[in-house]
């Protein structure tokens, strides 16, 4: 055996983040491996949000604006989450979702590369992702046009018609990780910008957006950052791009001088522009709960124990089902995010039957089982257990059961 | 004098809608007239909010999003608000900012009128409202242009170049109400589409968006809906256009099917085409307490209730500070929204000096003092006494204080 579970106890024992743990409230007796979809919750994020909204909002009503200052939000969340990806907190706002930011950096990017009408990215991006481009190819018409090619043909598309290369850094499916210094560099030699979609790697991994010469990028807030379904997004601006790029969504919160109530817009300096409608105040709150206790994890104890919870899970999938699964993940973690994703022709039914075991993990169409290892708050005896569990399905056939096969809204 | 402040204790004991006060968790002693800007906290938002949290989020995880329904969010909250705005279920969802969903409907509106190239608004419109199509204009180029004339001169001059006419139904300054019906009428008599900003009307007046014919509508979830700082916005598409429009941010929450994770953008039927990213579930569930709320009250009872607040305001205004102030809004109650605006050249500090005394009300450069009268939990009593502080404030000079002309960032 690859290991034995009381090792990967011995193992728990001597995690440098074990005590982390004790900071989520997680449901007593389940395996939560889908932090990658949605993180857990933070003991201080509960607290945090009942503050908000008996105190701040309760008792303080419009003045928080100031005294509790809610204003800062967009700003002071943006710059903690600037120390998770390698950027300066001055290239971080918090705001919007992952979408609305794709589309703004977007449009501001076509518009700083006129006569190129190339978006470049690869297919099997998360859908979002491709979608936003092809509405904002669709709205300015004119030849604008977002291109697809696989991942391994990236580099040898990028030509003198690109004026942005899109990728998720870590793929939602697989967790693969794209190279982002070498991407960027091979852009750039042809005049392209890039921008990154940080979903799957803010929290998950480390990242070097400054040190790569990331233009762009934008990222979830609700996944390894633990801020909360469907929390705000961020997005990222390179200071030498601060006074060139504009935002076509150009909300009042953007505005240099939003409370003034001029007619005229006229963009905030910074990343501030990139700001729009009134930030939401409770979502962000909270979000900035789960950014600082993330913070406070030291970054390579957190990959260490990541890339080792993945080794570890692929080890015992592959020895005590050997042939059942197709890994689909990267088996070299370096290459790999913070989840381990495998194939499999019953991978919904599957997830359905370990869900009903407390075992949670989810599944991405057509046949991808996911399980993310989110190393703030999963054990190693927990991917041992999982896998436990996930031999016990498969022996026992339990996917075969109707309540299993039957499709529901979300995944 | 116009009334004693026992008279107005007695009009209180007599309201029908006096048991809603007790809905809100108001902070002792102080007199709340800023609900135009920040509604109160329902006592049930702050139960919602940690429910959310603790046992949706905490315990059920990601499976939430079908056990608690949380995917269904947009749509019932939207729906909630569209029985407040003379609108069909079918035709609302709750979704991003109100500058967001200006953009949205704006660039979907222009491609629905080919050839036409002015957005025409007013001066003054809330600045967010001009700001976004400043910048879908000079996304789009091509002559597209927002065109602003005055409230008298809007009829005049529509014409054959106009796509989209654009107003907010309540002015957020002065609260005076535009006909609705009438310009829309007379906006369709030119083949132009209409889009209504109801960030100061929905929950505070009745809305009859199906009636007036009106295309298009958006609104602000944190002021008369109770929703909370930054609360989710909501958006309305009339259902002879839902098949014609497009949402230029087309985020796969707005995709006919989401969870087929394909690779191009299908938009979903009818009004959901208008989602785009993952929605914002706490803020979502604090809004639908809010809305629900603000639902079980007479819309009659509320109107006549708002428009005998605001005449008592402004009666005893002008009786006890006679030449002091200069009203702003509209002396015909049924011109007005719910708030009163007067003009001062030290409005500013004399605001600040409310504040100090318990009284909070709201400034508005470059010389506004704004009071909501929200009939939920505003009583004749509390009007009463603000107008008292307000003689106080006047008759001490307070407003010369030192403190009170210190400009704040928000106010």
């Amino acid at each position: 055996m690859v290991v034995t579970r009381a090792e990967t106890v011995r193992w728990d024992d001597a995690d440098p983040l074990a005590g982390f743990r004790e900071e989520f409230a997680l449901p007593d007796g389940l395996i939560y491996l889908d932090g990658n979809s949605l993180g857990a919750l933070p003991r201080a994020a509960a607290a945090r949000a009942a503050d908000v909204v008996g105190r701040e909002w309760g008792q303080g009503l419009i003045r928080s604006w100031n005294d509790a200052a809610w204003i800062d939000l967009p700003a002071r969340v943006g710059g903690l989450i600037a120390g998770l990806i390698g950027a300066h907190a001055d290239e971080v706002v918090a705001a919007d979702s992952t979408s609305v930011n794709l589309f703004k950096l977007a449009a501001g990017a076509l518009s700083l590369r006129p006569g190129r009408r190339v978006i470049l990215s690869e297919p099997g991006n998360f859908p979002t992702d491709l979608y936003v481009m092809q509405g904002l190819a669709r709205l300015l018409g004119d030849g604008v046009a977002l291109r697809t090619v696989a991942a391994p043909d990236i580099a040898g598309a990028l030509n003198e018609d690109v004026a942005l290369l899109l990728l998720t850094h870590v793929h939602y499916k697989t967790g693969r990780v794209h190279d982002m210094a070498a991407l960027t560099a091979r852009a750039h030699a042809v005049g392209a910008l890039t921008l990154w979609d940080l979903s799957h790697s803010a929290g998950a991994l480390p990242v070097a957006l400054n040190e790569a010469g990331a233009d762009l990028a934008v990222g979830c807030g609700y996944k390894y950052l633990n801020g909360g379904p469907g929390a705000p997004a961020f997005l990222y601006v390179a200071r030498h791009l601060h006074d060139a790029i504009q935002s076509p969504l150009s909300g009042w919160m953007g505005h240099a001088a939003p409370f003034a109530f001029d007619d005229t817009y006229s963009p905030a300096p910074g990343v501030a522009r990139h700001l729009c409608g009134t930030p939401g105040v409770l979502a962000m709150s909270v979000l900035e709960e789960g950014v600082t206790l993330m913070a406070r994890a030291d970054r390579g104890a957190l990959r260490t124990k990541s890339r080792r919870l993945g080794d570890l899970f692929i080890a015992l999938v592959e020895e005590r089902l050997p042939g059942v699964f197709t890994l689909v993940s990267p088996r070299d973690s370096a290459q790999r995010g913070s989840q381990v994703s495998f194939a499999h022709p019953q991978g919904y039914a599957i997830i359905q039957a370990l869900i009903a075991r407390g075992v949670v993990g989810d599944f991405r169409a057509p046949d991808i089982l996911r399980f993310g290892v989110t190393p703030l708050y999963v054990r190693y005896c927990d991917v041992w257990d999982a896998v436990e569990h996930l031999v016990q399905v498969m022996r026992g056939e339990e996917w075969r059961q109707d309540r299993f096969q039957a499709r529901n809204a979300v995944t």
